[in-house]
């Protein structure tokens, strides 16, 4: 399976191909090839460093799209809408969203648009074929590229369409100790993302750094 | 501290009131004396088979609510307004909601007041100078019954009244293996009680039992 990472430059983005690209094939895509090629560098060279196979290229958006199986988006809300009409071709596509809205004031505050959650917002601009699920929504940047750090995080996977959620929750399972976990429909993705901002407000008021979830 | 249980006769009210009693002085309260008394009676058979203390007493609501300093509504959110509103001396009291607002559908969803949450819903019905908390939100009514097992959980409590959160994290901590963590403003408590809904729903999906959640 190709996993296409939209937004591989971003430190999340980033970190998910380094840990992904030893474990199947990935394709980063950005709108300035050169930074998905960036990205792939750093994948190449951490792997080899480490001694390990890396299956990794660098691609548009575009291209991301049309070559993959899977395709993570890994970008801000802000720029959700812009990326995603820009390309074409998610016709029965797996996506994946760990995209969070939110806002820092005064604590971190979850901002859903209208439709409840980003992965609702998706699956309204997205054409209906696109087999939409939620995933690494709640793992901090830091500990996606930091590779020598095991991760070892609960995943909560929303989604409406059975085989794609049995798909990611797969993929979530074979990356470092993520264990994969059904939580249901996309209606109720907004909590799966309200929890990120939790988790920084948590960090924040009780002095900690990349605070994750663990299923009990 | 006394701390003071309201909805005692509950599943989660008589496990709380069962583990409370043996560290602090507890008072139980219902609608019904004779339900309150069985719940105290509960506890101090189960406290006088393990051999340890146990500080419990029955009471009406309102007497509960005037000889506590902290009080405990655990209560369904269907029953919040009546039995907030049928009581009075809230005044200065530290409030603690474990309440969750959610319906069993096709799977569990979480439906807040307009107010944004049950604890926002508690601050516009309770006098302004309740202090009120969230807290224990996230922990099954059958570990807390369970006497002889470890809770091994977070508990995020959520408050504006730093100096009443901070006790309520303090009697958090005191409580079996369980860890009181900073959450923020009463304004990220829909957060906190949307993470029930969560939990069931992974429960259901994932043949699991009792979830409950850590923070790493």
């Amino acid at each position: 399976m190709r996993v296409g990472i939209i937004g591989g430059t971003g430190d999340i983005g980033e970190g998910i191909a380094m840990r992904l690209s030893r474990i199947t094939d990935v394709c980063v895509g950005s709108r300035d090839l050169s930074k998905a090629q960036g990205t792939c560098d750093a994948c190449l060279m951490s792997a080899k460093e480490c001694g390990v196979n890396c299956s990794v290229k660098a691609g548009t958006n575009q291209e991301v799209v049309e070559q993959s199986d899977l395709i993570i988006l890994a970008i801000p809300f802000k720029h959700l809408k812009t990326t995603v009409e820009s390309i074409t071709g998610w016709e029965g596509k797996i996506v994946v969203s760990p995209v969070n809205p939110m806002e820092r004031r005064e604590s971190f505050v979850y901002t859903p648009p209208p439709e409840g959650s980003a992965a609702l917002y998706l699956q309204k601009i997205l054409p209906p074929t696109t087999r939409i699920c939620t995933a690494f929504n709640n793992i901090a940047g830091n500990r996606w590229c930091d590779i020598t750090t095991e991760l070892e995080y609960s995943v909560p996977v929303c989604g409406d369409d059975q085989e794609a959620k049995q798909i990611v929750m797969s993929l979530v399972d074979r990356i470092s100790s993520l264990k994969g976990y059904d939580a249901g429909p996309l209606s109720s993705s907004h909590i799966v993302e309200s929890i990120t901002p939790l988790l920084l407000n948590i960090a924040r008021f009780n002095k900690m750094k990349d605070v994750g979830i663990r299923f009990v």
